[in-house]
């Protein structure tokens, strides 16, 4: 009998459980889920004997070790600044380990130490970096394969409520965590247009509105640096490239003037005992009493009473003479606490994600525009769309490891097609495939 | 065998379709359809026998009298310009007339000679107004009838992209004559709080949001006159009536906008012809340049280049250095031509109507909300629900007229039991209910 599998899954968050299910129910491995709060793990593990819930915070160095010394593989979905921590141990045990976030610098370092090991530290493995960068490799080897050569890619992700259900005056509903969108708000972004750099510090200022074929007008803002893809992806370093965010209308000046007003703002901590929101909001302008507290707040921004930013704050009840519901915490802190209350899905409601490719392309005899488009919806009373789309990639990817169809060493990316080829042909059995379309120019 | 029964409806504009269809397919009636565009009646008929398409322009007294004469009742589908001269006409020769729109002033000043000929002219079938006052009435003679007192009333009525179709920025779609809505952006309003009636001039500016019960968060803004029901439903007068219409986020300060930089403006006609869209916005302005058109546009309204407003525009096109594709026209004409060509729905997209009512009722030993609300979407590749909205209650009205079911004379409001009842019931067949809720307080 084959020894039984055993993975580790650390963090019990928004989007883990399609990646515990998949482990349990369908390749039946054994799972630890460590986390903070055990309950949470307990309740995604619903009592299968094959999940092992167990309680874990990032300072446990020593758990940690036990845990990644009894498993195959472990799978990283707690923040970044964890990351470091785990890869060390990771690669003393010489075990995998799978994340779905950037192959950012911190994680990057530890590539030379990973190749000599023999081990493979797997990153961007989830919806936005992930899907988007596997299907956006696909077609560039596609391209190249043709003999094409490729002068413009445009690609956007979205994580946004359905149509359905966008309902709300913020056109936003949270299925990831809320504090990872504040910390992402002042993150800058950069860009390419024809090999020129284009450097976004303030990225929702950056944003416009598209026509994205075949789905409808969004805004967007460019996301993270996209000239990170030109080396990886083995592109000519004078195309353009625009990689972003996709959301509906309204959204990007709102989070200018959060940030322009602090409500995004998560460095001081403040004592809200005995305060309500709109002597909150008082103080945050600098207003000696809450009188005509929102004229005061239009004005501090010079804009008029009636401006939808306005209106969406006070939908929040952010001007509502009602004690805080935090006793204490950052300008953010409070912001996302109202918006959880307001911003959250209800079980019937479905979210969505995007993943739209586009790219220009030149053969000698004719020009193409190539459109790859992934959009797919949450499960009403079931799982979301960014849960599973974020959670099976690096689900589908433990099992190509075991199986010992990925067999890479160093921190990489699934850029190859030995990586992405199946892990897309897998997602496509959960419904999740890109549409494509080739026009002619 | 019973006479063939025979009626007129004048106008075939984009909701007339479903009432044609219900006199010829259900009732079995023969149809003139008269307009202008005698292509348009031929479409809508499709080769049917009973349908008669006839060629027929306002000014033309005569062939009017002469459709009068063959029928039993008309229906009048065109402007409210036209309707005392068929008023007249229809009270000579004793035809009862529907129209869908408001009893005005024009239209009410018949009234003691419709009495006198002992012929009804029945207003207000439409969707609003129409089937949101024949709900209203509906919930209060049953709240009357139970002894209870309704302390107020709130009425929302939509026409608006379905929830899966609302994908453009302005959050809006032209199921209906355009220009309608140009015309009535530039009407005032008036509601009451307790008895003290509230003028707005202004509308826009007067706009909230809310959270319009198991629908969703909304823009609303005061429509017409909400006191004039008042009388009309036998309502205390020191009670709060509010009547709106809902918008998706960001409408309502998109037309503040509009009317302030006098895009909707219909009454200076002026020439297109070699005229870009920048050099009319720059003309609109009193810049001598379109050199950098966006960014002194902004400034003329006080905004930021990156506003919402701006990018609306500049997404219909507005800030193209393109021909005007009118060759003249009033500011208003311009815009509508634009909104058009990007805002109009294909085939396979869905609007949606709402009617959304709310009551405050007081028992001796309870207080009330009552809740009474439809929600109808378009048919894929069918009738939109606005169409079926409007033209089908004056459609069931004409039979329940023509089977002797209405006796009524003078100029009516479908407001007593003997009309609203019926018409809300076959609606029902057409899945147009009342979703009906009692909230105790």
């Amino acid at each position: 009998m084959r020894k039984m599998r055993k993975i580790a899954v650390l963090g019990a968050g928004y989007v883990v459980k399609p990646m515990i299910n998949y482990f349990i129910d369908i390749c039946k491995y054994e799972v630890i889920v460590a986390t903070r709060t055990v309950s949470k793990a307990e309740k995604i593990i619903a009592g299968r004997s094959l999940g092992i819930p167990v309680s874990w915070t990032t300072d446990q160095v020593d758990a940690l070790e036990k845990i990644i010394m009894e498993v195959e593989i472990v799978i990283v979905m707690i923040p970044r600044s964890c990351h470091a921590a785990v890869a060390e141990l990771c690669l003393k045990h010489k075990t995998p380990m799978i994340t779905t976030d950037f192959k950012h610098p911190g994680i990057a370092c530890f590539d030379k130490e990973a190749k000599k090991q023999g081990t493979l530290i797997l990153t961007e493995l989830g919806e936005d970096p992930g899907l988007d960068n596997m299907g956006l490799k696909q077609m560039i080897d596609e391209v190249h394969s043709e003999g094409g050569k490729i002068t413009e890619i445009i690609s956007y992700g979205a994580g946004l409520p359905s149509f359905e259900h966008n309902r709300n005056p913020w056109g936003y509903k949270f299925s990831w965590d809320p504090n990872g969108l504040m910390r992402s708000a002042v993150s800058p972004a950069t860009y390419q247009v024809k090999g020129k750099v284009i450097e976004v510090p303030a990225k929702f200022e950056h944003h416009k509105i598209v026509d994205v074929h075949g789905i409808g007008a969004f805004e967007t803002y460019p996301s993270n640096d996209s000239t990170r893809y030109l080396k990886e992806f083995e592109l000519d370093k004078n195309i353009s490239i625009y990689k972003g965010l996709l959301r509906f209308i309204g959204y990007s000046n709102t989070m200018v003037n959060l940030l322009k007003i602090k409500l995004i703002e998560n460095t001081e901590e403040k004592d809200f005992e005995n305060t309500t929101y709109c002597q909150f909001i008082a103080e945050l302008i600098g207003s000696p009493s809450t009188e005509d507290i929102k004229i005061k707040f239009a004005k501090s921004l010079n804009m008029e009473t009636n401006d939808d930013f306005i209106k969406k704050l006070d939908w929040l009840g952010m001007f509502d003479d009602v004690q805080i519901s935090l006793n204490k915490g950052t300008n953010s802190n409070l912001l996302v606490d109202l918006m959880l209350k307001k911003m959250a899905y209800k079980p019937h409601e479905k979210d969505m994600i995007i993943v739209h490719n586009e790219m220009f392309v030149e053969f000698p005899d004719r020009k193409e525009k190539r459109v790859s488009s992934m959009l797919n919806e949450g499960i009403p009373n079931g799982d979301s769309a960014m849960s599973r789309a974020v959670s099976l990639p690096p689900a589908i990817a433990a099992k190509l490891i075991l199986e010992g169809k990925i067999t890479n060493t160093g921190v990489c990316m699934p850029s190859t097609k030995e990586m992405y080829e199946p892990i897309l042909e897998e997602m496509e059995t959960f419904g999740f495939s890109f549409k494509k379309e080739t026009i002619i120019l």
